[in-house]
C-alpha cells in the first residue's frame, strides 16, 4: 500500500535525524502542531523524498542554506547530526562549513563550526585535523 | 616549480568558471584591484583548492549560500555558469534550489530559478522536466 | 466532490493572484514545473487556505515577511497587487510598509515603497496622501 | 495640554508593552539613553501613533518583521507580550507565524515559535489547538 | 530662532547628499510623504545631528551597514555620493568595502563596488590604485 | 627579515584583540584549525595590515557591519574589545550603533548594545552619559 506525504515523511525524518527530528515534531504538538504536521509532510515527505539528489547531498545543501542564515544554531545543531547520521564524515561536515568562507565571511562560519563542536562532542567524535 | 597562491587561485578559477570569472577579475582593475587579487588567492588559491570536497561538491555548496544571501543574483549567474562548467546536470542545479525550499522559503528560490533561466537560455540549454 | 491541495491550491491563488499568480506559476513550466506545484500546494493549497487570519491579514503579514527580507522585489510586486486584490486600500499597504521602519530602517522601506509606486502607477491609482 | 513626542510615546509603549516595555527602555539608561528615548519617540510616539492600521495590525506587522530579521529574539518576546496585551488570541500569533512559512522557511518560523512557548508559560496561556 | 527637527535634517541632508537627498525625499511625496517626513527629522535630525562622530565617520559607518544588509544598491548609491561630498576620498570609501570581506564574504562587497563604479563614473572620478 | 603572512596576522590580531583573539584561534585548534589560519592570515594579515584606514576606522567598520549581519554577538564581542584596545572610547562606541539606527531598525542596534554592555561590565568601563 502507498504512503501518503505525512508517512513518507516521517519515514525520511527518522531516515536522516533519528530521535532528534521526532523530537523537534513533538515538542510542537502543544503549541503549534500543524507547524510539525508541515515539516513532515512538506519538508520531509516532499523535498527530502525527491530524486536526483542523495541525502548527502541534500544535507550538505541544507547546512550550507542554515549557515547563511545566520540565527539557526538549534537547526544546524539538528543537519549537523542528521549528516553524520547519512554518512558524511566530521572532517566533510568542516570542509563544507570553510568552503562558505568567501561567501558569507567568518562570523557565519566561526558560529557553525561552534555548533559543530558541541555536536562532535555529544557524539564523542575526533575531527582528524585537516591541514592545507 | 610550485605555483604561488595567485598562480593556484587563477588556472583554479579558468578551470571552475572560465571566462566569466576572469571578467569579473578584469572588470575590477581599475576600480578595486585587490578585490580581484583576494578573490583570486584566497578564494580561488586557498579555498576552492582544498581537499576532502570536489569542485562539484564546491560549486553545490556555494549555489545554496548564494541563494540564501539574497540579493546575490550577479554571483548565481557566475556560479549557475560555474557549476555547469564543472559538470553538474541543469536538472540538478535547479534540484539543489529546490532543496533550499524549506530553509529559505520560496522567494529566495525563486529569484535563484530566475537567474538558472537567463543562463540556460543563453547557453542554449534545455532541462529535462523532473516530475515528482 | 473535495478538491485536492493542488485544486484548492489553484483556487486560492487566483482568489489572490488573479493572473500575476498564475503566470508566476506558468513561467516556472519549463525549468521547474516542481517549483510551480509546491507553491500552489503549499503555500496556496495549505497555508493561505487556513483558518484564523483572512486573506486581507495574511496578504498584510506576507507585505512584511517581503519587506523585510530584502531583494524580493518581484514577490513584493506580486503581494502588492494581491493586497490591492484582496481588498486593502492602497493607503493601507503604504501604512504597512511604514509599521516596518522601527524594525527594518529605511533602506527597505525605501524599496518596497518604490515597488507599489511602479504598482499604482500600473493599476492607474492614486494614494490619498497621509499626513501625521 | 498636547502631550509632546516622548509623552505620546510612553503612553502608547505602556499601552502596548506594559512594564516589558518601560524595562527595555529603563535598562539602557546606563549605557545608551539617547537609544531609549528614540524609541520611545520615533517607534512610539511617531509611528505606534499612527491612523490607518489598529494596534493589533501592527503589532501583527511587527511581528512578521521580527521573524523574519532572525537572531531579534529578545524583541519577539517583547512584542509577543505586547501582541496578547492588546487583545491577539495566542492561537493567532502562532498562525501569524504559520504564515510566514512560504516567505522565510521553517527555521525562522521555529525559532519564533519557541519564543512564544516561553512567553505561554510564563503567562501561563494554553493554546486552543489548531489542526487543518 | 532654533531650528524644529525637520528644518535641522533638511539642513544636514543638504550638507550630506546635496540634490540626490532631496531628490529621494521628493520622489516620495506623491506616494509616502511621511516617509520622507522621518527620514528629515529622525535620520538627519536626530541622528546625523550628534556629537561624538563626525560627518565622515557617519558616512563610514552607513557604507559599511548598507553594504552588509545587502540589497540596498539604490541607498549605496545616495551614501556614495555623499561620503564624497563630505570629503571621503574614493580610495578610502573602496577601502571601507575591503575591510567588510572577512565579515561579510566577497559577493556583498563586490556588490557595493560595482555601485561605486557607476558613481565614480557620473562624476568623472578616477580611483588612485592601491596596491598591497 | 620580512615576516610572512601568518606572523604578519598574529601581530595584528594581537594589537588589536589581545588575549581574545588568541583564544578564538586556540579554540579551533581541535576542530577548525585551517579556519583560524585563514583569519590570521587573510582577516588579519592581509585585511587589517593594509593602508588607507588605520585601526580605529577598521575596527569602526567591522563593528558596523558585525551588528547589521545580526546573530554574530560572540564577534560583536570579541570587536568591541578590539575597539576599546585601539583607543576608541565606550561613548563612541554606542555612537557607532546609534548611527546605525537608521539602516537597520532598533532590534539589531538593542542587541549590540546589549553584548556592549556585558563587555563594559567585564572592563569596569562606566559609559559618560551622552544626552543629545
Amino acid at each position: 500500500m502507498e504512503l501518503n506525504r505525512f508517512e513518507k515523511g516521517l519515514n525520511k525524518l527518522a531516515e536522516v535525524d533519528g530521535n532528534a527530528g521526532e523530537q523537534v515534531i513533538a515538542a510542537l504538538d502543544d503549541i503549534a502542531p500543524d507547524l510539525g504536521k508541515y515539516i513532515v509532510e512538506f519538508a520531509f515527505g516532499d523535498i527530502y523524498c525527491r530524486e536526483t539528489l542523495d541525502l548527502k547531498e541534500r544535507e550538505m545543501i541544507t547546512l550550507a542554506s542554515l549557515l547563511t542564515l545566520g540565527g539557526c544554531e538549534a537547526q544546524l545543531n539538528v543537519h549537523i547530526n542528521g549528516a553524520l547520521n547519512v554518512g558524511i564524515a566530521p572532517e566533510k561536515i568542516i570542509e563544507i562549513f570553510i568552503q562558505c568562507i568567501p561567501y558569507t565571511g567568518f562570523p557565519r562560519v566561526l558560529n557553525a563550526v561552534g555548533v559543530a563542536r558541541k555536536v562532535f562532542v555529544d557524539r564523542n567524535i575526533r575531527v582528524a585535523k585537516i591541514n592545507s
